[in-house]
């Protein structure tokens, strides 16, 4: 692993607005054999510290990577077959260019003078990032979540460029329940007095910890599901020891038990609160709010309809945030064209988080799909396949090799 | 329809504080001939104000009465058959004791000095009312959602005063997702620096607006589900005229639509932020996320093994607040001891907010529920039942009449 930052010079993003000098952070994993790239795509606040097990400065606080059950030498994203590529995306703050970081021309934080960024944006600076190491085309581009959403963009916006596409717990667009969620989520932070407009990197300022911590708390509701949460937490008290002491509460609070529940989302909204930045928040929940697959196109088909490839979505069935209709919806799109699709649905009730906390589930297609794409053994799909090869077998398979 | 507030004197809550003059708003509705009232407990957020539809002072900015198409003359809870009282409950802000509320020994609001409050306390003060009016006994209780909780309550702890229970889109106890939404919804309030620890009566405070509001949109989101959202606002953008100055924003923001479901959102969280106390919320969703039917017996079942009346629970299919299985579990528990009871289950779109936007689909049941007990023609059952009449009537059905 090496994690670098690049200069990729002047950016104009799909606002209009541009910046001199947008710089990306990245790692990389493995050797580049000239087919064997990968590209991964963080969400919403992952960073490009995707594997390796050592704690890195510039994600404070991500004790450890992102997806290192998935991603490593041996594991389903093999590191020693595949060269592999995850860079921070633009907007947010683990060393790429976003609100935290200095505006050259006023030497101070651009807080939210920072250019708007859409997921449009993330995948046209991972294009130049892998122009700049000399990487055409990608044998394959995975995300979760969002990162699922810059995924698609990849198939939309380059499709002779990827190869396989694999498409984790996402959806073309986000439901207006989602929508209303992330909007409640932007409001707590910027109703936190101490948000100032997006100004807070001042020595003597303090940034806006109890807004951010509540919008990270509505993003955990959306990672849990009913029986997650359940499973989890029940309505058990979380015991004497457990502190109700990093935001204001009430005298007749006292009388009523500290759930662990409580204690869990307060321990996580905390811990955010000290990793990341809030604008970057805004920004990058602006971004997933706004992406919409069939956007500049008649639907989502048309949109992936140029991509001829292969395409794997994996959902799992306790997800309220990507749900699998979503995710089947998404096949659909992509069969639409006659691209040799699956639709690999994993029984879970981890809700969302399932795409990070069940790893040997997800790690077998992912897999197998990378090696031999939908034929993969370990991938399932919705629509029965006709026991005949032929039959199966789309024209389009033939021009990528096993 | 009367309005009158009436004082119970000294009161002693659950928690063990006591205030010297419980004072207690309420309405009543028809006349009362000994055998015909009939209880309504509102919902979080109601009022007394449950039918009419003239405006009142004392539920400023709640324009119509909170269920005026359920009780009145003619409708399905009949006020010229039924004597019906609806109270507001201690701790609320329209009218009963509560934060709000001017406490005698210091001449200021109580604020958090107010003693926690449960819906136990509310069911005791509404018996203490009862008493007040000379109704021994009920005809019926009926609630929807945390008023619900407080016709079970009567179930349980009342089991001799009341014939008749109807408890609709409610449940035992809520489950640890609802337990976390309310507990950042309390978070946004106490965050809010005019929260002031509680105190912000005073002519020159501004209330915690930022904090109620966004307590209430998260409220909102699991009044609504998923397809009501989708049917109602779509990812339509709200307009040009549309206004997000109610509360600060960025400039980045500007890029993006301003959608219909924020929209939506931030009229309904500036709105109930004018009508309603802050202190109120924290103090009436404790009480909500306290309640748990079994508390104090060894199951639910126990818990209202002494009622010997009939017993109607009805649920909502997109209900996830509180679930058709929730309320099925409730069934199960009264039918434990073979109460006469029947689950009728609407099947609906509209989430949680059915039970006050399904008139037409609640209306009925309630009414033939009134009249005749689970025989009633509207009413069905989640269990299928023999045709036999001998088989279905249990004993203890011959103790009321119909």
């Amino acid at each position: 692993m090496t994690q670098e930052t690049v200069s990729l010079g002047e950016f104009t993003f799909e606002c209009g607005e541009s910046i001199d000098d947008l710089e990306i952070a990245y790692e990389t994993y493995g050797e580049f054999t000239g087919d064997n790239a990968v590209l991964v795509c963080h969400a919403l606040t992952g960073s490009a510290h995707v594997a390796g097990s050592r704690r890195r400065a510039d994600t404070a606080g991500q004790a450890h990577a992102w997806w290192d059950d998935i991603v490593g030498p041996g594991k389903a994203v093999d590191t020693t077959e595949y060269y592999v590529i995850c860079a921070n995306i633009p907007g947010s703050c683990y060393g790429s260019s976003g609100p935290a970081t200095i505006n050259p021309e006023t030497g101070e934080p651009w807080g939210t003078d920072f250019p708007a960024v859409t997921v449009g944006d993330w995948t046209r600076a991972q294009r130049r990032l892998l122009d700049e190491l000399g990487i055409p085309n990608l044998h394959a581009v995975i995300g979760g979540s969002v990162g699922g959403m810059n995924a698609l963009d990849w198939a939309k916006r380059h499709p002779d460029h990827v190869e396989r596409v694999i498409v984790i717990a996402a959806a073309a667009r986000l439901d207006p329940q989602c929508l209303a969620l992330d909007a409640i989520a932007r409001r707590s932070i910027t109703t936190d007095p101490n948000w100032n407009g997006g100004d807070y990197y001042g020595d003597e300022d303090e940034p806006p910890t109890h807004g951010l911590a509540l919008a990270r708390q509505i993003g955990h509701i959306m990672y849990l599901s009913k029986s997650s949460m359940e499973d989890k937490f029940g309505r058990r008290s979380a015991g004497m020891d457990a502190g109700r002491d990093t935001f204001p509460a009430d005298p007749a609070a006292g009388f009523f038990p500290y759930r662990e529940v409580e204690s869990y989302l307060d321990y996580q909204g905390e811990k955010f609160a000290e990793r990341f930045d809030a604008n970057s928040y805004l920004y990058l929940t602006r971004a997933m709010d706004n992406y919409d697959l069939a956007s500049g196109y008649e639907n989502d088909a048309d949109a992936v309809a140029a991509f001829d490839g292969e395409a794997l979505m994996i959902s799992f069935t306790g997800d309220w945030h990507f749900t699998t209709e979503q995710s089947e919806s998404l096949a659909e799109a992509f069969r639409a064209s006659d691209t040799t699709t699956a639709h690999h649905v994993i029984d879970s009730d981890h809700g969302h988080d399932a795409f990070l906390v069940e790893p040997d589930r997800v790690g077998p297609p992912v897999d197998d799909f990378l090696a031999s794409g939908v034929r993969g053994k370990a991938v399932s799909d919705t629509v029965e396949r006709e026991d005949s090869g032929d039959e199966f077998a789309p024209v389009h398979t033939s021009l990528f090799s096993d």
